[in-house]
C-alpha cells in the first residue's frame, strides 16, 4: 500500500491521511511530492481524477481524499476500531470531522499549516469565532471521555487524525484556548506519530507559497 | 427521529440529509426551518453546535453534518446497504463524495441551488473545469455499472444523494453535458424522492438570499 502526500511542512490534507495509517500502525510506503512541481501533477494525474494529495494506492484501487482514506482504512485495516465503539459517539466524531473537511475556512486560510515555524498573526473574527467554536468542542468531548485517554473520545481516533493540522497551527500561531484544549494540543504534538511528521517537515528544504496551498485546497483550480 | 432543514428551494445540504432518509425509506419527522429567520437559529442551537442545516435528531443524538448523517444511516439503518457492496466501489464513492462535500465551489457559488426556477448563466472557467470533471466521473461510472441500474453504482447509493443538488442545478441553470451524465441527471430528476421535493419547493412562499445560503454553506458566520 502507498500514500502519496505532498511536502510534511505545508500539506495539512497529507498529514491527515499518513497519519491515519502512522498512528494505527497499518505498514505503507511513502511517495512524497513537491507540491505544484511538475512531477506532483503528472504522478498525481495517474492515480486521481481531482489531483490533490493525499491519494491512498491499495494494488489497483486509488482512494484520493483524506476522509475517505479514513473510511477505508477503519472498514479494511482497522476492523471499525478508527471510529469511537459506541454509536453515539461515533456519529459525533463523524459531525465534527464532517465539519473540518467542509468548513473552518477562516482557520486554514488564515493560518496555513507550517509545522516547522514560530509566528504571531492578528486574527479576523470569524477566525476567533471558529477557535472559541473548536475550543467548547474539544473541552466538552474530553470532560466527557477522560476514562479512556487524553484524545477526544479518549483513546486515539480519526477524529483526532483530523484536527492533527489543526494542533501544529495554533502551536505555530500561538492561539490562545482554554486549558482543556491547550491540554489536548500538547497531548497531539506529543504523539509520536506528529513528532516524526515534524522531524519529517524540518528536514524539508523547499519554501512554498503558502497562499497556493490554500488556494488549491479550496477550489478546483 | 426528526429531520430539521431549510427551506426546500434553496438548501441544497438539506437535501440531501433528507434524500437519505426519504429515498431509502427510513420513517422520520421532518422539521422545517426557514433559512436565516430568528426560529432558525433558536432551534438549531438546541441542537448542533455548527448551526447549519441539516441536522438528524435520533432520541438523545443530534448528527450535524450531512455526510455523517449518511454514514449514521448507512450503519444503524441500512445494514451497511447505502453504499456499494464492492469494496473497491465504495471506496470510489466516498472519494467523490468526499470531493462534493470539501470542494466544487465554483459550481456551488455560481449556481445556487433554485430547484423551481429556469436561468441562463455565464459560468466561469473554474467551473467548466469542475463541471467537465463531474462530467468525465459520471460518465464513467455509469458505463462501468450499468448492469445494476442507471445510478452512479448501478442501484441508487448514498452517492447519489450527494449529486442530487447538483443535477437540480444543472437543470436550473441548463448546463451542458455529455448524453451519459444527461441520461444520469434525468434518472436523478425523475426519482419518487426528487419529484417529492421539487412539489415541496414549488409550494414554500419565502423567497430567500441565494447569496447568503452560499456564504453560510462556505463560512462559519
Amino acid at each position: 500500500m502507498k500514500l502519496i502526500i505532498g511536502n510534511k511542512n505545508y500539506s495539512s490534507w497529507s498529514l491527515r491521511g499518513w497519519l491515519a495509517l502512522k498512528a494505527f500502525n497499518i505498514p505503507f510506503e511513502e511517495i512524497n511530492l513537491t507540491l505544484f512541481s511538475d512531477e506532483f501533477y503528472t504522478e498525481l494525474a495517474k492515480h486521481s481524477p481531482v489531483g490533490k494529495v493525499p491519494v491512498l494506492v491499495d494494488g489497483d484501487l486509488s482512494v484520493w481524499d483524506s476522509l475517505a482514506i479514513c473510511e477505508y482504512l477503519n472498514e479494511n485495516y482497522l476492523n471499525g476500531k478508527g471510529w469511537p465503539e459506541d454509536k453515539n459517539k461515533r456519529a459525533v466524531a463523524r459531525s465534527i470531522v464532517a465539519d473540518m473537511h467542509s468548513g473552518l475556512f477562516a482557520i486554514r486560510n488564515e493560518m496555513p499549516m507550517n509545522c516547522r515555524a514560530k509566528r504571531s498573526i492578528e486574527l479576523t473574527g470569524v477566525a476567533k469565532k471558529e477557535i472559541a467554536s473548536l475550543d467548547k468542542t474539544w473541552s466538552r468531548l474530553r470532560s466527557e471521555n477522560t476514562q479512556n485517554g487524553d484524545y477526544l473520545f479518549g483513546t486515539f481516533s480519526l477524529a483526532d487524525v483530523f484536527f492533527a493540522p489543526v494542533a501544529f497551527r495554533f502551536a505555530t500561531y500561538g492561539v490562545e484556548m482554554s486549558d482543556a484544549s491547550k491540554a489536548y494540543i500538547n497531548t497531539m504534538l506529543a504523539h509520536p506519530a506528529m513528532q516524526e511528521w515534524l522531524k519529517g517537515s524540518r528536514e524539508e528544504k523547499e519554501i512554498i507559497d503558502e497562499a497556493e496551498v490554500g488556494r488549491e485546497a479550496t477550489s478546483a483550480l
